[in-house]
């Protein structure tokens, strides 16, 4: 493995990077909490994130025009809102709970791994959050990216391959100069089969104790990590 | 002027925020010096950087398919040979002398001012350079850019309303919360045009002795400053 070929990493984020359930469980709690309702927050969350593949996968087959996340978040929050009986909230109140995607907390190791791995690499995201949703994210929870790559610029949705190339096209680099850094097997399949080099990093909490899929690297990876300080260590950082 | 309600700051970069002239005459020296040319290398950097607004505006007008900066500025060094009688170069060396554009320095300001502005704004390049360009002068240069937007991601060469509109809707946000940044009286027209604040910033020296245009603010701009940390000072940062 000529790994000191690797100029870019490429990252995964919702998951990877920050911990997206315990963070929308808090905001909804946040927010709903007070107005009275007493709900599982983290079935909350579950719920709404249950509704982004199949948001996306109409995308990706051409069932309706392209769409950023924040608008498909938003619809699905509308219909988890009525799954979850809550009413009468304000189109702001809304588009605030919304935004909680732009406020999600990062694993307790994300920024200093990020920071050490920053020295020697561009650090990209390479996400399905839209542009104005991943800048956000990086100023609230202090992830130190050199550019946000990804859906909304590739126009394509993960693990769509052109996700994968616009990507590494607008890095001018080879495929086999990029690495992709994910907790989710598939993603890291689809980076594998356009040509990149592959990281996976468990995040064996990313579905509180429930989580049945991802807890292992199901294939031959470049390189496997506990956590980003471990990633920064097996990559030399 | 509500000044308090812009979110993010868009700059310009080439002559805004780094020295492109001196920068380019050394790398320029620094490759074809040992090769026994001895050229006003300055004049060099000057007649390179003469063939930028010709070759964007064939594609602005739609003479040609969309180009990247790197590849017009390729397609301008193999004249800019000729002209100055500079033979025989590798293709790997004409590669290397025209990612020069990638290792521009910083004025003495940039990288205290952008820092200070970090902290309470987001920075986004919105240049004609490329992303790979821009990002790897802000790996080159110690550049803090939050998100790497401008003419490659908005398919539009400045003064193009898209290339403003398009970045602006990428970080969702409204075009008075965000403010243009730049050395050029003209990219903050047209900023300003399209709805955006503008900065006028000095670079007195962007030319060398020699600058004769964009010496002063020719309008009203809603902030003018020395330099970058200046700039920071005036925006409460």
């Amino acid at each position: 493995m000529a790994l000191s070929e690797v100029k870019a990493l490429t990252f995964d984020v919702f998951g990877t990077v920050v911990n997206w359930r315990d963070s929308i469980a808090r905001e909804a709690k946040s927010l709903l909490g007070p107005k009275g309702y007493d709900k599982d927050w983290h079935s909350f969350a579950d719920r709404w994130r249950a509704r982004y593949q199949p948001a996306m996968e109409k995308v990706r087959k051409g069932e309706r025009p392209w769409a950023k996340l924040d608008d498909l978040h938003r619809e699905n929050l509308i219909e988890l809102l009525k799954e979850f009986e809550v009413a009468n909230l304000s189109g702001s109140e809304i588009d605030h709970l919304n935004r909680a995607w732009h406020r999600l907390g990062p694993w307790p190791d994300s920024v200093e791994g990020l920071t050490r791995l920053k020295r020697k690499f561009i650090l990209a995201t390479l996400s399905n959050g839209n542009v104005a949703l991943m800048v956000n994210m990086a100023k609230y929870a202090g992830l130190p990216w050199d550019v946000i790559l990804g859906a909304e610029v590739a126009h394509a949705y993960k693990p769509q391959p052109e996700a994968y190339d616009r990507s590494v096209a607008l890095l001018d680099l080879k495929p086999e100069q990029c690495m992709m850094v994910a907790a989710h097997n598939n993603d890291l399949l689809a980076a594998h089969s356009r040509g990149l080099r592959t990281a996976f990093v468990s995040r064996p909490l990313e579905h509180g104790p429930n989580k049945s899929r991802d807890l292992q690297p199901e294939h031959d990876f470049d390189v496997v990590a506990d956590n980003f300080v471990d990633l920064a260590a097996k990559l030399g950082c």
